[in-house]
């Protein structure tokens, strides 16, 4: 796969930065390794002097990233997100070192999959309802007595092995020809998956489903599950269905009660 | 070979730096990875609270890092030195990407070797001279129309492929007692599934979603869907609650009919 052919996939989510000089130092690490897809979530400031001058020319960069409210909005039209976490948190997803995230990154944009790579906040990382919406975690194998490396550093790290892992595929299967993926096989994007996440939760409501459970922790269970699965649109349009059917009789038994 | 083992036979040497910041971001890009042998070689200024600021912690790494004069100094003790460079130079020595270089300076240290990896000034990396010193070159494979990385950056990438070695070295030949998964955490097996399966079939059927369609295709599609998932038993036990209270929604809507 071509560098510019990854790159069109790829984007560099930032969330919540509060310092605009790692969102520049950011922007030159990506573009020393060939990516220029930049995005920044709820930025504490942005533009910023401090970040232009730590981009050190690669302000191509930051006139183009694109400035968004949420992750939610920041993972729209992706279908594969890593999210990148210092430690294990409560959200139980796959954790991967960078050399293996970064392969299964380039596997999804090989299929023409949307790829986001998210970082969270210097000093907080990614809250769990961030990590959430990740298929899963890369964590950087730092030693445990001071784990924290700069959020530039990660995204150099990650920027790194990305270009390291094309590199290395040129040499060892440079004449293999480009899949074409069926449109209906890809699967859904974020915002396709939310639409079904906020349909499912709903429908537990509908049939009294939490009876005094927290749904917050059931939500992150399915979701974690049906991440996992991956499903493709088609499939979400046969789980919609099953859910409007629950709601249709969860409607028709509550209205006689 | 252990870390700390590897830390005792290995130093950073940044030689000139120019930005004392750079100095403390690099202290602290080694101490993530479980590094702090740190040489300074006419360091612009130091010690500098630029440095201690952007050290975040790491002051132990710059508290004890050795101030030379010049790189001879710098290199005293060391046996094989890897210099770090963006771009090939008159000096004709092997060049290396990261991962080839680390290889060669952990062989080294296993044999006893004392190593040094040589970082240059910011703007000017390296000089000729310097780089003569070394007996190898490492470069950090950057696009050639943005090729100039920051120094931190370039610590951070190097101290990554030392761990990442390590760790790797430590999977294969530790031969790692096989981990004990926990029960919860395993995937349902087969029986299980099936009886989730039959329940989804009977839910199905309850709520009327059928409608003409086939149940066998639906069935199937859901079956694969489930089955990419792999669901661990503790997640079949919460999907078989939603089916239980969908099925007693639907009950109700039929007893009143």
């Amino acid at each position: 796969m071509a560098l510019s052919e990854l790159n069109d996939r790829l984007r560099f989510v930032l969330v919540r930065t509060s310092h605009s000089g790692n969102i520049g130092s950011a922007a030159r690490a990506m573009r020393t390794m060939g990516f220029d897809r930049l995005t920044l979530v709820a930025p504490q400031r942005f533009p910023d002097p401090e970040a232009t001058a730590l981009a050190a020319g690669a302000d191509d960069v930051l006139a183009k990233a694109s400035i968004q409210e949420d992750v939610v909005a920041g993972l729209a039209g992706t279908t594969f997100a890593l999210g990148l976490s210092a430690r294990r948190r409560g959200v139980n997803i796959p954790e991967l070192d960078p050399r293996e995230g970064v392969a299964q990154a380039i596997a999804a944009a090989r299929r023409g999959e949307q790829v986001a790579l998210v970082f969270g906040n210097e000093r907080t990382g990614l809250e769990n309802d961030e990590l959430s919406r990740c298929h899963a975690m890369i964590r950087i194998p730092s030693v445990d007595d001071f784990s924290s490396l700069n959020l530039s550093q990660a995204v150099q790290v990650v920027a790194y092995e990305l270009r390291s892992a094309l590199l290395a595929d040129e040499v060892t299967d440079a004449k293999s020809p480009e899949a074409v993926p069926d449109p209906d096989e890809v699967p859904a994007d974020a915002e396709q998956l939310e639409r079904f996440f906020t349909h499912l939760g709903q429908m537990l409501d509908d049939i009294e489903f939490h009876k005094g459970r927290s749904p917050v922790t059931i939500m992150l269970k399915l979701r974690k599950l049906f991440l996992r699965a991956r499903p493709e649109l088609r499939e979400l349009r046969i789980l919609h269905g099953i859910l409007a059917d629950a709601q249709r009789m969860a409607e028709i038994a509550h209205k006689k009660d």
